[in-house]
């Protein structure tokens, strides 16, 4: 695997000093505070990796500028094995439906990510049927030109995991490798901040066992209602969790120390197609030191797969939102605990309810990450306003 | 004062229709559906108001696109007497060096107007001392051009309430008639959605007075730390306030049934300038019918004054954020209590802990609302992306 640099410390009393010194009073922009602090960290850890491969230093000690240019979406999309215990509100021909959505432009995570003017790209991971080149919508259509299409799959669907593994250590192993080429060619583009999404029916189901398998949370607490089913498949959903947990009890109970094999023997017991691809993602582009905005319960729990693999992740993430998802809540709180800064990404930004998955919340919440860059790099310091507060 | 038309009913549940035909689960996109029925219902108000006077209708009963067109953010100025007793934790000269920050393109409601694409424009209702014509940025200046000052002054700062009444209620009507020309003209250029935003030091008391006169809470429930006063101040700035109620406690003490003349007086006895421009500004807004966006706590206590004057006002609220300011919460809550849709703006958009005012809330909301416009105007339906759930 890449390493990642724990988040370099040493310019922190500067940068501290530049937002304190903005013409407001001390912490009065709240949350966005914290976060430019982080991105302010990720942008000079990024400078000085850059520096020392060209032999380049900075002559003083000041701080620099911010940068997340060209922001990208991500949304990797998969099937799932488990469905066939019809644990969703929606068959697994959903999942193939709404990726021709994105590409058609009709969909929730483009009207966002046009909104907010963010690149759109979605990953076939491995929905159960790929995309023929005849379903693409003519090259004639400004809006939906903007949407790409890539084709990373890893099988047609993953294994039903109540059953058996939902796939082999091979295709991790597959799914780590095409993720992290992909990070490396959007950021050779000049891609500097990454947001994930994610497509899948079913994908609770894989999250929520991944959950409880890597933290202390039981199954129960691990399980919400996804996009929206009964009280009879939530209990079919646990009862087909812990069927599966049981299959792997052998694991360490210590789920902060487990192996690196162990992990990633999880993520082929439980995983899909599409978070495999994404946990890969978060660890190749915090290896770049690029911050990495996450969405849903699902992403997060890529997230949290991550930190297990390379603890240092934790300070490139930013939390978008909560969802109405049980369990996205108490995930963030251990996630942001994890963060060994002081202070950054003290709350997720967005509190709205949302329970869609797609990346929407994460590209709902671009905007007051740039507002936050934007007050860091461009507000007047007390001094240079003349304001005698 | 002007009439507002009670919000029209008759297409929502077409427009409900709408958004539950969107290719997503059904209230799957949390805070931001009510919001996109607020906005639709108000467009409609809009366009069958314009249809009438043009003698034009449409000839089918579909709704139309959400259209928020020329967003503007009024920032009022004012000064207040009541800081001569020191309750803010900056001196009166502030406001000024503050007006002179925003023109400068310095402060943080700049950074916010620049990265969300919101014109700016400051009214100047009555600052200590006028900004002259040698202190406004050079024409040359791209950034700072943008930005707009409109002299509309009351006064050179109100009197200390605690000693007498902030105004006469000849100013408070000169306000009203300023305001409501400006929002005319504003319209007029083709603005759809107002944003509105305050400087003044001090005015968190001037609200937090008016908004103990206005509601059944009581002082120490209205009175916060405003940007940060100490233990001390509070206590002072509690009984400066009750000291000023007692001049006034003629008043029916049932708040929601006061005369427009009691009110008026009220806003005479406790307002500032920018306040009683912010409250004409909102009402002249609902009755063109356009959505008004409202920041922190004294723009929602002018939004107060306003729904106490005229009931048809709340629909046309839309609530930003949540500040720290205690009492702002339980404002917020009485304020979308008062709105008769139900569902629309069941909650503030953002909750960032901030505290600075200048309208950096609003601000900060637009790309929501752009959001919710955007997946009502833009989003498939079930049946047009072939999508089968």
């Amino acid at each position: 695997m890449m390493p990642i640099s724990p988040l370099n410390k040493n310019t922190l009393a500067l940068i501290q000093a530049k937002i304190d010194n903005k013409t407001k009073p001390l912490g009065a922009l709240g949350a966005l505070e914290p976060l430019a602090l982080q991105l302010a960290l990720i942008t000079e850890q990024r400078r000085q990796k850059k520096s020392s491969i060209d032999s380049y230093s900075s002559d003083d000690d000041s701080v620099n500028q911010i940068s997340i240019k060209a922001p990208v979406m991500l949304v990797f999309a998969g099937d799932h094995g488990i469905n066939e215990e019809s644990v969703s509100i929606a068959p697994s021909a959903v999942t193939r439906q709404m990726v021709l959505n994105f590409l058609h432009g009709g969909a929730a995570i483009n009207c966002f990510c046009q909104s907010n003017d963010i690149a759109l790209t979605v990953i076939d991971c491995g929905i159960l049927q790929s995309i023929s080149h005849d379903e693409l919508p003519l090259l004639a259509d400004d809006k939906v030109n903007k949407v790409e299409l890539i084709e990373q799959r890893l099988g047609a669907g993953t294994h039903n995991f109540s059953e058996k593994p939902a796939m082999s250590i091979t295709q991790v192993e597959q799914g780590f490798e095409h993720a992290k080429q992909l990070i490396k060619t959007k950021v050779e583009q000049g891609v500097e901040l990454l947001l994930l999404g994610e497509m899948g029916i079913a994908n609770t189901s894989s999250a929520a066992a991944l959950m409880s398998a890597l933290t202390s949370f039981s199954v129960d607490e691990c399980v919400g209602r996804g996009t929206g089913i009964t009280d009879e498949q939530l209990d079919k959903k646990v009862a087909l969790i812990e069927k599966a947990l049981q299959r792997i009890s052998s694991l360490d109970s210590d789920t902060l120390n487990l192996t690196q094999k162990e992990v990633l023997m999880l993520l082929a017991e439980l995983g899909g197609f599409e978070i495999v691809q994404m946990v890969s993602a978060i660890l190749s582009a915090a290896s770049l030191s690029i911050p990495v905005v996450i969405d849903g319960f699902i992403v997060t729990v890529a997230a949290l797969v991550a930190h297990r693999l390379n603890k240092n992740v934790a300070n490139y993430l930013i939390f978008s939102h909560v969802s109405q998802e049980k369990a996205h809540q108490s995930l963030l709180e251990e996630l942001m605990a994890a963060q060994t800064v002081s202070d950054i990404s003290s709350q997720p930004l967005l509190s709205l309810g949302l329970r869609l998955g797609e990346g929407t919340g994460a590209a709902l919440s671009l905007p007051l990450i740039k507002a936050s860059a934007s007050f860091y790099n461009n507000m007047a310091s007390f001094e240079s306003a003349g304001v005698t507060v």
